[in-house]
């Protein structure tokens, strides 16, 4: 599809000089840029290779001389990161999944599909859903009995929303990703091992042998509106309660989201994080990749921590969190540094008694 | 469904007051409980909520004054934790996979497929297969050639069952599963560098380009009865014998477990926990999330690891863990207690250097 | 299927002594071994167990007396490990998917099916897509539109190709692997937090509360000749270039990989490895279990990494890595050292303070 440059400035509400009937066909990097893309160039060190480049039309940082750069005409951006939401959003042009129903989908005949909806091959309806205007499903996919999804949802290839699960409007879900899975819920006739190490901080009177009994999973997932789940990322449905999902957040790939948990609005969960039972995120959290949150605790507003981070205990609002267990990022770096010299420290320590017992034995 | 809860009791082993022929629909928690609820409330921190609400029956702690609580019944229960299994259990009214094959399912006509099955839109059951009696199986699950699934099975939607892998009673498998995907084996034609720094610890004498020759994976996965798979979780098969998994072991989502494993009976591995090839792990071993386990070494009986635990080496039975690497839970809180006071501890050898160096002079 | 050992041998380039006519079945471990097995014996520590068993022909090591076993062939081979490799291929059945088109697959007219190809039940395969000759695709999998995948691909049930994804030749993936999902990468109107933190090394000037703009993913994934992706791994898609696998590299399960990400040749990314987006691995890295590679850092040619390691900084070429954050692996060993000293260090350092102020105060 040609895009006219004008109507993207317009879509970014970006200053543009030069000619804006040029067309493009999509977006490139600067080195790569052809005459029919759109090359992205927001950093004065992209310089050199557009102007030995084909572009003809290029966004640009604030003060880049463009007709210098050999350019028909510019976009002039002011924060080249939310310039590249405005430019992708307008050159995407989707998963290619075709409009209607795909004759190979079954759709339960209780179900309610929105006008304008997508359901590609093989797709799986069940009885009492409903499925909300614009909604693109991919191959695959299936929609449990009495599951409800929002307005304008794209639904990746082989997605599964369980039974009775709630979805807001303009969901994502990437291929693979399961909304709705049993929470993870085990019990023993007596008081359990994990139970009494908990009670005691690592310490064990005698050892059982026991089996565990299995708590349902009675509850459903609730979800906001804007939410987006990563390939592959799994979420559990509460025992009596729903887990909870606030507007806004995105949840990258293979996340792990237990039983009961609530995580509020505007968060980010990166690649491979795992929430663990009954857990309460709060608003705006940045959890980068592989970090882990223990069951039960909350983590307030705005906390971030950065990858790796395994959060053992309540974490204040507003705390930037690093580590194993997780401490404040500047504690974190303070004793990793420390670490680093700790064998000089201990051959110092060495050297000290030394002195000191031979300053005893001078004596 | 409505349940009679003089029913529920029975089942529960319970002691009922009250009116026992009150119906309820589900269950709720405390504070949101209606008329046509069975309230939880097994503390009495519940008291007040309870009293408040609308709920005509409840769960409660032993020893409650159920009438001043304003309800019509209750059911006391010792071990509120060990009675949730039984509500959820009586409760539970399952995904609503509908009985009987559906139309669109392809079943291999030399499968057999034992009475009272359910099986999903799009199910894949491939020849020589046999699926017990009573299994639900849903949308878009496959069951690949020679698979063998035992009695009672509850196959989640698109979960992979690879072929021959054999699997016994009352298995439960989260959306996504997957059982029996090769094992990750790969082999240089000359000793690799990862060969080499196991020997070394860490030294490399001499770089050199190699590729990787792949080890197919002929064996198979074996599962005991009674056993539970998470969503999105991987199990590989063995390179000759099986990967083996024991009765009542209960995996969560995203686990994986690497080809040869053998796991032991009533383990529980939570969320995103990693065994490496050839690890052996013992009888109720219960690693909590994001653990990871090194190659071909043992785990024994009745080892508690906490979260993010990382265990390169065998660990003894009855162990408790944490770490990374792995050390005792007491050991490790002790040199993190140690770890935060190294700034400190540092600053004092500075102190006494410069004490004793003039000392020194003094003298 | 039966196999004669002087073929198996052949395949191998390895040494046969004994009756080359005699036919095996399958392979078996020298415990286990009957007489239609081919018993794997690379090591004199089998020498009791295969002389007590039943097998009638097996792979030895070197110098083995394969009459004095009880044998009545043997095969000879210098390096077991490489050998498994060839044997395992000869004697590999694979996983049992039908020759030619399962009448439930979907086909978009417009696809390219290359000769010789095997397409098992409800495969949906999209428009503009081009299959290679020998294509073994398994149930369920997905191949979005004007995706390629070259030539004698195994593809297992469920996996997710999708649109636009160009892959080479001999590509093996697992079940459930997802090759194609969007970025995860999302912009503030702002400067977030994490922009703010990075800048500070952990430090807030004021917390504002600000949503997230989606950057779309308009470029693909890039996969070389024989590379093999794990279960339930996910690759996601560029930004605006591919993200790129290079030849001959192998991820196992539940990987995770960003969207830019570069990926040389021949590295091996163990189960559930993450990488952040914009990194770039280099050629031959291996990386153990659960690592971690923060975004937009580079990772050196010949690195290895052991189990757990996150990288936080760029890594030069060939470096032996261990650690969270890593450092080299003898370094992490000094530390590890160092830590379980240091209690008994803070009581010699209160010992000293002791002695110097007695010392002080006796002066």
């Amino acid at each position: 599809m040609r895009h006219r440059i004008a109507d993207i400035a317009t879509a970014l509400g970006a200053r543009l000089e030069g000619d804006g009937a040029i067309e493009v066909l999509r977006a490139a990097e600067a080195g790569q840029a052809g005459p029919e893309d759109l090359a992205l160039a927001m950093s004065p060190k992209y310089a050199e290779t557009l102007a030995g480049g084909q572009a003809r039309v290029a966004v640009l940082w604030e003060g880049a001389d463009w007709r210098a750069l050999g350019l028909e005409a510019a976009i002039f951006v002011p924060r080249p990161r939310l310039a590249m939401a405005g430019i992708t959003r307008a050159l995407d042009e989707g998963p290619g999944i075709a409009l209607g129903l795909h004759p190979s989908a079954s759709v339960d005949p209780s179900a309610s599909i929105g006008p304008g909806a997508s359901i590609g091959p093989f797709v799986a309806i069940g009885p009492g859903t409903e499925i909300g205007p614009g909604a693109r499903i991919a191959a695959h996919a299936s929609v449990g009995a009495g599951a409800r999804v929002g307005a304008e949802a794209l639904i990746h290839a082989g997605v599964r929303i369980g039974h009775a699960v709630r979805i807001g409007d303009r969901f994502i879900a990437q291929a693979g990703a399961v909304i709705g899975s049993d929470g993870f819920s085990f019990v023993t006739e007596e008081m359990s091992g994990v139970e009494e190490i908990r009670r005691t901080l690592g310490h064990r009177e005698e050892i059982t042998e026991q089996g565990w009994h299995r708590i349902h999973s009675l509850g459903t997932v609730e979800i906001g509106d804007d939410v987006e789940v990563g390939a592959n990322t799994a979420i559990d449905r509460g025992t009596i309660r729903a887990t909870r999902i606030g507007r806004g957040t995105k949840l990258d790939n293979l996340v792990h989201v237990g039983h009961n948990v609530e995580i509020g609005e505007d968060c980010l969960l990166c690649g491979q994080v795992g929430i663990a039972g009954s857990a309460k995120i709060g608003n705006r959290v940045v959890l980068a990749g592989q970090c882990g949150v223990n069951d039960n605790i909350f983590v307030g507003d705005d906390v971030i921590a950065g990858g790796g981070t395994k959060i053992f205990t309540n974490a204040s609002a507003g705390r930037v969190l690093l580590g194993y267990p997780a401490v404040k990022m500047e504690t974190h770096l303070e004793i990793q540094k420390a670490l680093r010299r700790l064998p000089r420290l201990a051959a110092a320590v060495a050297g000290l008694q030394k002195a000191v017992s031979k300053g005893d034995r001078t004596d």
